[in-house]
């Protein structure tokens, strides 16, 4: 039922997706009589892909988290997130409001053993064609090393299951290349992530993201979220302009129309919609935001993302992959205290 | 000397403002003989305006910022910098290593009384038309809201020297509009600029930036610096982008070709050079950095930014605001202390 559009963009999108594969199942969460014109509508191949669980509480994008939590608790939010804790689905996907949805998915479905804090994950555009990964982009805007050594195994962990990279490479978010740079929390997570075994090729900077340097980029969530609506922000701000140029006059506009196909080629290779889908990393089961102002197509990627996750097993990788690097700490403790002793 | 292109572009420049501003008198500090050439080259029209301080020790963008500080104590920059101290020229203007020339300054003028940290200022280029002025972009990687306090202030003179607006409008940078978002440092900055005085039209996000919505932006130089360099690498990139599909082949050059006017209008539109002239506020004296890459245009707008500070008389102006805030903090924890008594 969420974001900008609701059911004209998610249930075509689901549509869209069982077309192609074959093995999905959707449980559609919400407005039941909504949900079946649309899905009449769009006309899936097979009807019995889809099954419709009604529900009419509905989280907007105006309700505060805390409202969402305790007097919202029969929403489509609580439902579908439950669903995956009860196992009757392997993944949630919505376009509605994100910390509702993060709370929600924390309250329900808890972090995995040994994760501290979850994330989220997306993909920013880069110059090569192809998806920089970038976490955490808001969840958590103070963290330890810690906290940012786990998210680096989480991203590594989704580069992996969706882009199929089996070893991505991994760099730290700073103001400089050095390793001296940045500040304490950095400097300490540099440290942690050369000694973790993951791809990691050091510091880099705002710039870097784009240039396709790395996989994957590793940041607390305050910085993460400047960064990633900084580059949305620039983005709208670039194509207005370039729209108004061509919008200009009769003369402009007779030369936007020449240029079409090569600005239409241009739009395409900038356009964000395969992008779309952030996942919430390091919780018991599979949840995956998309943009609130997602098209069905851009949705349909969100979809992808979270079936692509829970083909690569991907909570199952988190974990052992955690659990190796604890046993690795706990046994230089041990370790050093013996040496102490 | 610094910058990538070095006296080429400092000195035609400087001879280029001189042309426009009648009162100001340049002194050109680093290689006599090249400078000389170039000045000849340029063509003043009045070769009183400057006068040149031979100095050939140069710090490098490969210096490390202690071993510049250390081992090359008779640089242009020091040099530069210890005639701003001597009050033998109101401001410095440099293309080099900005950490450099930080510390430098930071050495040689020390702070203005009452300020913690100095700060690097500069606009960022908004849908308007004009620019939004961002501190800080990389001098504090860790700040106290006292700081941030303190940046505001000065951030706010430095838009009243430049644009020439009274009052101009003034935002913290968060991951939300909402008063409680954002971590701890950034919530203590709210209230304290709520009762600072200053036009605080409260928190921005990171796409608030090219929407003009306010004159000023604060926020710590870790994700300033972040914020700016993500800008730049994603306008390069989009650029880039754009310049590959009209290079496509024999008939998109052709578009290319037709679209030129267009083309020129927009990229004249998103052209930085104008804003370039990162201004370090909060030290006994004026000092500009210009972008390595700039040209002679971008430059001569940096000596502009340097200018503006000087006629506004822009040091003196933070000392007095930062004054009165001090003095209002203090009769407050008077006031309390009585109050507890």
């Amino acid at each position: 039922m969420g974001g900008d559009n609701g059911i004209s963009v998610t249930v075509p999108a689901a549509v869209r997706f069982a077309h192609r594969i074959a093995d999905v199942h959707f449980l559609l969460v919400g407005d039941e009589t909504k949900i079946k014109k649309s899905l009449n509508h769009s006309k899936p191949r097979d009807p019995n892909q889809f099954e419709i669980i009604p529900c009419n509480e509905v989280i907007t994008g105006e309700d505060a988290v805390e409202s969402a939590l305790r007097h919202k608790k029969g929403s489509t939010m609580h439902v579908a997130i439950k669903l995956v804790s009860e196992q009757k689905a392997d993944a949630c996907i919505s376009a509605g409001n994100t910390g509702a949805l993060m709370a929600i998915s924390r309250l329900i479905l808890k972090t995995l053993d040994g994760i501290k804090r979850p994330a989220i994950a997306s993909a920013i555009p880069n110059i090569s064609g192809g998806g920089t990964y970038v976490l955490d982009l808001g969840a958590n805007v103070d963290c330890t090393p810690q906290h940012l050594q786990q998210f680096a195994i989480m991203g590594t962990a989704l580069v992996q299951a969706i882009e199929e990279i089996d070893n991505p490479t991994l760099g730290l978010l700073n103001i400089g290349h050095e390793t001296h740079k940045g500040n304490d929390v950095v400097r300490k997570t540099y440290s942690l992530l050369q000694e973790s075994g993951l791809n990691f090729i050091g510091n880099v900077e705002g710039d870097d993201i784009f240039k396709s340097k790395c996989n994957v980029v590793v940041c607390d969530g305050f910085v993460g979220n400047v960064m990633l609506k900084t580059s949305e922000g620039l983005a709208k701000m670039i194509s207005q302009k370039l729209k108004k140029r061509f919008l200009h006059s009769f003369f402009t506009k007779l030369i936007a129309f020449i240029a079409k196909p090569v600005l239409s080629k241009f739009k395409e290779e900038v356009d964000n919609r395969r992008y779309n889908g952030a996942v919430f990393l390091g919780l018991k089961g599979v949840v995956v935001k998309s943009h609130g102002s997602a098209d069905s197509l851009a949705f349909k990627h969100a979809i992808y993302k979270a079936y692509s996750a829970i083909k690569f097993d991907i909570l199952n990788k988190i974990s052992v992959k955690v659990g190796e690097l604890q046993s690795t700490e706990v046994s230089e403790q041990i370790s050093n205290n013996t040496e102490h002793a």
